[in-house]
């Protein structure tokens, strides 16, 4: 079954607005029904344009989901466009006239000319009336095609869609194969070296396609099982799911919704146990990545920022000695500023980062870029790594490189400790 | 002239990403050149339907802009399908190899076979290397039509739109009249209030295009003057922001690529001052917006994230028993934790937030998404406010709306204080 989708509006060519209401039509459509939308048109308001995709779209698809230009003014012509396409005219649906009555009678507004050319509707169409909004669906069917037109506010698109459209595609698609999907996210592996390590298994799991998706430092792979039944699309995922795991090894850190930091938090939470952060150049987007964790206070205790110097002595007791003979930006540095967030807020963990975030900075030894790790646990001094982010031009990148390396540092630690 | 985007890839049709892209291509566009995108078409990881998109928006378009497809794994079929649709076959770059070469030996990377993938273009396409990323932008003639083509990462994307694809654009327009236009940036104005202020200049300035646009919990006004001459577009742009800088008042926290967090440290710069954070429920937000400023050292000394109440206690010198009398969401402790973190680092000015963030906590006095912020300078005891976010059942939202509302809050006390 072929789906397209065609959204209206000169808000969506201008950058006005993102339009989220595609995301959760596929979203939607995919989880309940396995199925995907083959292609999405843009269009600006523009009467020419839209009959055009519309009949584009018609001649390939099974079924079209057209959202915008319905409202009231001046610049709404979808439903003009609609009937022009299906070479009828427009004619006042009587229910839909009603509905609008009542609506703005109940509201106590008054009902402009402009309002009840949201009555008008393509002869022998369909008409669903909109219980949140006051311009009806309605949907009209040309050659094999169904075209369904929904209003494109939010509120009004995600709850005919999820009223209205889904029981029709699912109608006409009949029965479409089970679908069932899983994200593994994995952190340090550029994309190149997860396709190479994963194309292997491609014709092994024919049921099965592999997609990646980029998310800076993290890359995700997405595998999407479709199958004649649900316990066959299950098993399929799954024999796909832990053949990948066993070529990725560790470098899967969570799935699904799960974030970095929540992994982290997980394990913590599982043992009982604590954590104190002190951050330098990464200035808060550890923190600021486990705070985002509803219930984060149940294992972290908070963090530093010592950003100069003398906020890493004050807070976080590291000596001005190894300040001097080390520099700030130093494994020495790291391994104080752990034990000394751990000592100071009485944490089983800790994890530290200081580096160079640039554009300035740095020296021939440790150039922009370079930053040390350290991670402390309950039951060694604290280990130091050295890093170096590959993108060390760019400030932000390397400040995001380096609290995600802490923190996968920290989750493997933490895999790693005895429990 | 008309211009058309093509974006391919899985993910953008099956819920998984949101394409923001497009609309920075669209607002450049818009903002540099005075030219809309007539339509955008969504393609998944499908040859056949990217050269159908292909020869269709060549055949209608002068320029199009093609975007995604162009990574090293194996669903990358962009290249492949720029040169079926061009008839030509595919060749290797050699300055695009070289460049792949260079930049995984000084990353230490291997070089697969997938990624010499990237060196492949269409024969006789302008090969242009992307200085932020591995795979290079490529761009062919087929008839009146230019297509660039360029990789989806958005980084990389960016910077190849920025430097190639509008000057590229520019030079087949032709002259488009000059346009002028300054974003001024505002917070805590809700963007109907913000539109209510501004639309009674729209017909007082008939030469600009007055915009906005929500980055919540910021609200941006955008001006956009386009004239047959620079003097004039510069002239309509200036008077339009003066008029709309006079409703806006204080409002107007920076203009352009400035921050709320570069206007603070703006502020500190220029009186040699220095800031300690103190952060609860923002958990970092507010450093690490300030840290994303390059040199922020010269004005930011430190924060503390105490998340739980002992890091209050031990990093900020809140008082236990004002923790006990007034819980730790209250003005009392927004007000120790401020004046412990300034005395702490011995800084000049201290800000500080405790709030409740949801989904949990708060009581019937003070709900999820009430938030206390202390601020205190140089000649004052800390000054508290109490905010409630309309957003409480967002807690991401309370979280960024909190850190916002605290730092434009010291942003106006710097603003009134003595110099």
């Amino acid at each position: 079954m072929r789906i397209e989708t065609v959204c209206t509006g000169d808000e969506l060519l201008t950058g006005l607005t993102i339009d989220t209401n595609s995301r959760y039509f596929q979203t939607r459509l995919l989880d309940t029904l396995g199925l995907t939308v083959t292609r999405n048109m843009v269009v600006g308001d523009v009467p020419e344009e839209i009959i055009e995709v519309l009949s584009q779209a018609a001649a390939r698809s099974d079924a079209v989901l057209v959202s915008g230009g319905l409202g009231p003014t001046s610049d709404d012509y979808t439903a003009e466009c609609a009937a022009k396409f299906g070479g009828v005219p427009l004619v006042e649906s009587i229910a839909a006239r009603t509905h609008l009555e009542d609506r703005f009678r109940s509201r106590g507004y008054a009902l402009t000319a402009n309002n009840l050319r949201q009555a008008l509707v393509p002869e022998g169409a369909e008409v669903i009336l909109n219980a949140v909004g006051s311009a009806p669906m309605f949907a009209m069917t040309v050659g094999r095609c169904l075209l369904m037109f929904v209003p494109g506010v939010p509120k009004e698109y995600l709850h005919l869609v999820e009223h209205e459209v889904l029981p029709r595609v699912k109608q006409r698609a009949g029965h479409t194969g089970y679908a069932r999907l899983k994200l593994l996210k994995t952190v340090g592996l550029p994309e190149s070296h997860l396709d190479a390590k994963i194309r292997p298994l491609y014709p092994l799991h024919p049921k099965v396609t592999f997609g990646y998706r980029t998310h800076a430092p993290e890359n995700h792979l997405k595998l999407l099982a479709v199958a004649e039944d649900p316990a066959l699309a299950e098993a399929a995922l799954a024999a796909a799911e832990a053949a990948s795991r066993e070529v990725l090894g560790d470098f899967v850190f969570a799935e699904g919704d799960e974030s970095l930091a929540g992994a982290v938090g997980a394990l913590l939470r599982a043992r009982k146990q604590t954590l104190a952060v002190a951050e330098s150049c990464t200035g808060g987007r550890i923190c600021a990545a486990m705070t985002s964790e509803a219930g984060a206070s149940d294992w972290l205790i908070g963090g530093a920022v010592a950003y100069r110097e003398s906020a890493k002595e004050t807070w976080l007791g590291v000596k001005h000695a190894t300040l001097v003979a080390h520099t700030a930006v130093s494994g020495e540095v790291a391994a104080e500023m752990a034990s000394g967030a751990r000592a100071a807020l009485k944490a089983d963990w800790a994890v530290s980062v200081t580096g160079y975030a640039g554009p300035t900075g740095g020296d021939a030894k440790n150039p922009v870029g370079t930053i040390f790790i350290a991670v402390q646990g309950p039951e060694a001094p604290p280990a130091v790594e050295r890093h170096h982010c590959a993108f060390a031009n760019d400030r932000d990148r390397v400040q995001q490189f380096a609290a995600w390396t802490a923190m996968e540092s920290l989750r493997r630690a933490l895999r790693g400790a005895a429990r």
